[in-house]
């Protein structure tokens, strides 16, 4: 039995659309390395969407996406500035240390996002040579704890970033679902609001594998063709990378994929608000839903359902939903966590 | 108009019985990152074909299976030893440096193969603080030139390898190439013939993307897993990779696909060796052909057939076959040929 | 006109008996790298102090000693536990992260010293390959605060880092202000104490220029030759560094210095309290003195001396004293600041 | 007793002129890190040497000058190109791979110098993102055999780089060797012949510790200071490297001791000329002389005197004199050569 699960939205499979295209693509051959037809007009869709200064560099995982556009816009005497929970922090087992050399300075968070306020305590030192120079503050969208920067805030980083002769990095894993959330596309929040480089995720919104790394400025992905293949990322057979993405934005695949994960979150939100002792912890903005709940009955629902814990110290979980998300799942869901609360109350 | 041509086997598109295999595993969720059934089951595979000792880990390309298998059994401190032609001196942009921190040096080679004797000048200073410290031998298999190592020159290499302290490491990413031309099991060449560390290639020979590092000896793949993550390698949807290689061993897909591109370029050396004019500079044991013409034809052939230009100093190129070259390919691209030197030589 | 000032102890010159030790020395040929009886001799006198199974390899900066020091003891996925004050965090320009490719972790602390309850949050995902696995605990004595960890307190943090297969490294930039801080032996807080890795400092206490990197246990400085001459730091004329901890621990000259710092911080602790409006925000234990006076005051004093702010958002100031700081030094500066404090009042 | 020798020019001790200057900077407190006045002064006399666009920047190593000096005009994915025999190839345990990123490309020489014709070999793949970029050439002045380019040699190796984007590092370890061999100023074989960024060498020719890297124009240096913190180089009682600099040039110090070391040389080369079965390999143009003797006969010398095998495969040896070799140094090392001479041939 292959368990359904709420772990993570990357627990999910490929969208049959996607599947389609790998086959539409797979005729005979092409350039590899990124020259082929299917390539360029991925290109070109991104800068459709992004505005048409766009250099996008498609790569492997969210993790290369990152550190490697980072690495685009820093020298190894830079520090990077992020949320305490971003996954740069917590889940790249020092990528971005390894790769870029810059040290990265976070701020404890309530919600996952940061504020000029937050992170002020690490705008110091510049110019002074024993101290790391800040170089980019990073953000993520939708973050790391499902919740959603507006456009001002986005905006607000960006002023702060580059008053500060700084660049604002956004970790896009999750950003069709911040889309999504905020019924604003993609350009209004990134490019237009002041954003320089993004992780354009595709994997956890239905992909097989597939991020982009986009420059949204000129000169900014100067040399990086060499960055990318030093950093491993250079796909040979791009094209298979490149077809997903078409085939992500035809037809506003992206949106169905993604509303329909937010929208699963929204309803595990309603149906766990309505069961005593668990405890919701983070608003409910994208496809993430955080709980607090007794370690005994995680760890039975664990035999059930696949899902992570959060944070040991506090009981705190992690539910994710995902564009396969069904209702039933739901409803199974929170169906045996009420029974299981009820038995572990008595 | 796509162009049809020899510039590589990664040109290629993928087998249609790699493609069925994603459809296959396509259905609901499994946990990510490698800790899924097929990922299991593909493990296994390799460990029959490698010998039970194998760990094995999956990665996107072939430049990380090599830098990221080499970063395993080095510290930054020591130096490898390659041919000039290799992919890790000339085709991964100094990503071996980057990554290892360790010092390449390489000694040219007739064939794209080394020896005891071609590489002996590198093998000193062992044990003096000023000199990186010899730590790997890497070979090719089959090589970057379309030669093949035998079994006996394998051993020689590992024994002249273990015989210093070092390693020895195989760049496999035409390695069904060469199981093919030897007309022996994996196994035979790689763990019994003593070799370490393997990069085991599966793109070029007809899957989407998807290399296996293989620690082949107890002991080498400790702390590996944190390497491939903080290399920025792990897969979070690890499955589809994982099926790919499933797919590969299945059926012995992969001798098909290697038997039939080796054929094409034994029929594409028989029908150049018909061509005035047209030297070929190696032998052709696996599923490259390298040969001498004229820039001047080379320029006209490119219009039609893309391949690349392998040494600019020596007019010498290359032409690479794959899995679904077509006898057609052969006869109109050397026909094609025939004409153009005919006409150069006017 | 040179001010004296307050600034650092690395503002001081050199004792006159290590000067007269590098005439001592300088005699004819001997041989480079620290192949020298000099050498050999101060290698000798550290096994005396530190136990006869301390390694001990020198190099220039107190920087190079705690980056080279804990590259011995780590692989690039490890992590890096501190203080958010200790120096590798904030004043080494990001070496740390460059060098070993490993994260560091920070806690904010009181007093600039850590415990097991401070740093108890980066004490989790041990064996979780997302997560950069934790392997040195680096705590400085005495602190960048000027306090002092007690015997006990390093006991703690040793057994705190070996129940989780941890190192516990020392930066030991101010060593001996803390051994005659707590009036005892150097080992009894080091290696008996249960460090692993000491960074032993001599720069700051009336040498010219020399740090040691002291491995306290057998078999942890495996190949850590090849890591300092790979890291810059071997010294050809190796003889000076040596020569400089012959004199340094001949007639218990490292006493005598810090002895002197240490009484002079005592002293001008004693003259800030009857100074109305200046605030000590930390215990004097060492050679250092924290307060918190007006940024105008501070303005005005720095035209004078020559001293650095330590916090610029809480108005906090580093006074350091050092080997060679008079009691005159005291008198006029603290007088100085009464009239200054006086009038800024007004 | 202590062995005089010929192993290396840094066996040597310090001058004595050196060694009053330590005491005369010796008073009083400065700013560390190079804000101080012996510093400032001794940057100007850098610039009037080489060039009022001079920045100049003191480390503690000849292989961090050469490593950080690099590091300051390269990004990782950038090759250095140099001779087969460099220091930054042969003696610098792979500082310059683990700190740049870059790739090292290295060509046969017979006599440590490199030619346009002889480096061709490397300068392909521009722009070719598979191809590690070359970046840097450098060239070693005094070689690491002793000769010396002419200011012709280093122009056309100025404008090869400089035409293909690229920039000329010299490693001028031996820089007063070679100016006084050229009886040239410093400047017109450095910047006025196109060299970029220079290594100066000052612990090989009388001082106790103290490399320079000089940026010869405009821009280069940008950011540079970071680079030397990053790097660990940065001394924190830096009157103590610029005061060195500031004797060495005072009275041309400089000059006084490398044109004796050179005059040794001459002399050495005479005695050895006169013996029987010792072969001179190379031109001696500097303070190096390099022989063939039978290994045998080298064994016995090395009970007597410490010197360097060169090339075991040839029975090469390196014979280094410095600014305190003596006459009768040479005389006595020759006459009992010569005794072992015979004796081994009877």
């Amino acid at each position: 039995m292959i368990k359904r699960g709420f772990a993570s939205d990357n627990n999910a499979g490929v969208h049959p659309d996607i599947m389609k295209e790998f086959l539409a693509v797979n005729e005979g051959h092409v350039v590899g390395y990124g020259a082929d037809p299917y390539t360029e007009q991925a290109r070109e869709v991104f800068r459709e969407q992004l505005g048409p200064d766009t250099e996008v560099f498609f790569v492997f995982t969210g993790t290369a996406a990152n550190v490697l556009g980072i690495t685009g816009v820093t020298r190894s005497w830079n520090s990077l500035i992020a949320a305490e929970t971003a996954h740069l922090q917590q889940d790249e087992c020092g990528a971005p240390e390894k790769f870029t050399g810059c040290k990265v300075l976070t701020s404890e968070t309530p919600d996952g996002k940061i504020t000029p306020a937050l992170i002020a305590r690490h705008m110091h030192g510049f110019g002074f040579e024993h101290h790391p120079q800040p170089g980019v503050i990073s953000i993520t969208q939708a973050s790391e704890m499902g919740t959603v920067y507006t456009v001002e805030e986005i905006r607000t980083m960006a002023g702060y970033a580059h008053s500060h002769g700084m660049y604002l990095h956004m970790d896009g894993a999750r950003l069709a679902n911040a889309a999504v959330s905020l019924n604003l596309p993609f350009r209004s929040f990134t490019t237009d609001a002041g954003v320089d480089v993004l992780s354009f995720g595709g994997t956890k919104n239905g992909m097989m594998m597939g991020e982009a790394i986009c420059f949204l400025k000129p000169g900014l992905s100067e040399g990086f063709k060499y960055i990318r293949k030093q950093g491993m990322q250079l796909a040979s057979k791009m094209r298979y990378i490149s077809a997903q993405f078409l085939a992500y934005f035809r037809n506003d695949l992206w949106i169905l994929c993604a509303s329909h994960a937010n929208a699963m979150a929204s309803m595990l939100e309603d149906k766990l608000k309505g069961i005593s002792g668990i405890t919701i912890t983070q608003p409910v903005q994208s496809n993430g839903v955080f709980v607090i709940m007794p370690d005994v009955v995680a760890e039975k629902m664990m035999k059930h359902y696949f899902f992570y814990s959060w944070n040991e110290f506090t009981s705190e979980y992690r539910l994710m939903t995902s564009w396969d998300t069904t209702e039933e799942d739901i409803e199974r869901f929170t169906f045996l966590l009420k029974q299981e609360m009820a038995a572990a109350s008595l």
